[in-house]
């Protein structure tokens, strides 16, 4: 893992990385890190490590709750040079949305594609990042993501037993993904979006429902996937800091 | 309104009243209830003013939210005589459990007939309440219930402007309760217990659906409907403090 650049802001220090051809970003506490549980966020599809939905929560997660977060472009995101095959994918979704057809089938097969291939290199950010002194092998580790970073977390929470704590949302939800929600029983809080008419919302309400964590919560809320309210955003942090703070911690 | 007993405990203030033939209690706080918001809190079906649902929140809510509570008996329960339809229908309903028949369709006629005659009730405990020096006019007002306590508490949201906050949960739905969600505009939380086999999911769902409020939230738990999730009691609180509270209150 190598550091390419530092800025610090606002109590919160922003360091870029890279690890093979992954690149990431790690938000962490000016103040120290001492005991901070680690929070993994996947973006959205279409969007990259520094995504609105990541950067929304990085403040109020490091400075507020003392969570370290870390996030990681998925394949041909953000920083990522994109393969053929991405690029096929990316222009028959372009392609559909310009003829009003349903993008639905295309966005499962790259998704479940995408997803596939982020598992390995979350493990291996993951490895990195527990190898960082400031963080190291014990800290408390959680996971969150909507869209592409639900389909992704739920396939790595399925089989990564160092994630302790999960929250998805949005996601358009294919057989592989109820699979993988069986399998899970660490605590879970799902938020679905009402009225999204990509996403829907029966496979939100069937992932729940598949889930074999004991402590499951789902979240539903008027609108889009894109407009999670701003209380169900301060009710995941209190979630992560329920189940991985160390000390009591009580966000805001 | 006469106030027929007082007690005090753990900085709670406890005071039974009866209005005509309601019987009540109303919990405040002993350090003073100057801006305090007003929470009406309704009882399960079969239960009373002092249901286990209720107490374990009054403590929370009056010492560290702020709130004062207001609970009254259900027609024919409690502290109330139960006239004969109902007594037919606690017969019909104890027959059908004996029977192992099921009890849907007598509690949807029961609770209708009891949330009609509950209505006028709460309006004229909250025109007492109001009248009373330490509350007034201008206390911001939620309502809570569960069951028969939110069949009551649809249908007097939807015809009571001074009811700004609703939290409703685990109901068995019927299409007046969909019609009155329809009219309700204010925030909403809705509690829908997962696995309740006689209360169903789908009747929640339906009933989040019908609703006309923009902010509104479901919540879905696994179990039952009196298996309410500590965190789910705390994020109900964090919602009225949200919504009623005129000063900055952060329950903890």
């Amino acid at each position: 893992m190598h550091f390419t650049a530092e800025t610090s802001s606002n109590g919160v220090i922003e360091r870029n990385f890279t690890l093979g051809e992954i690149t990431g970003v790690l938000w962490s506490a000016a103040s120290g890190t001492d005991g901070a549980p680690l929070i993994l966020m996947g973006h959205s599809g279409g969007m990259h490590k520094r995504a609105p939905g990541i950067l929304s929560r990085v403040h109020h997660y490091v400075t507020t709750c003392g969570f370290t977060v870390a996030a990681i472009d998925a394949p041909g995101h953000g920083d990522r040079p994109r393969n053929e095959q991405d690029q096929q994918w990316v222009a028959a979704l372009q392609q559909a949305r310009v003829a009003g057809e349903p993008i639905g089938p295309i966005v499962v097969e790259y998704n479940s594609s995408l997803a596939e291939r982020a598992v390995p290199e979350w493990q291996a950010t993951l490895d990195a990042l527990q190898a960082l002194p400031e963080i190291g092998a014990g800290t408390p580790i959680g996971y969150g993501g909507m869209t592409l970073g639900a389909a992704t977390g739920l396939l790595l929470t399925s089989v990564e037993p160092r994630i302790t704590a999960a929250a998805f949302g949005g996601v358009l939800v294919y057989e592989a993904l109820i699979e993988a929600a069986r399998r899970i029983t660490i605590p879970v809080e799902f938020l679905v979006p009402w009225d999204d008419e990509v996403i829907g919302r029966d496979g939100g309400l069937a992932l729940f429902d598949a889930c074999a964590s004991e402590e499951k919560a789902l979240h539903a809320y008027p609108g889009r996937h894109h407009q999670v309210p701003g209380f169900e955003v301060d009710t995941s942090a209190r979630f992560f800091a329920r189940h991985l703070s160390r000390a009591t911690v009580t966000p805001g």
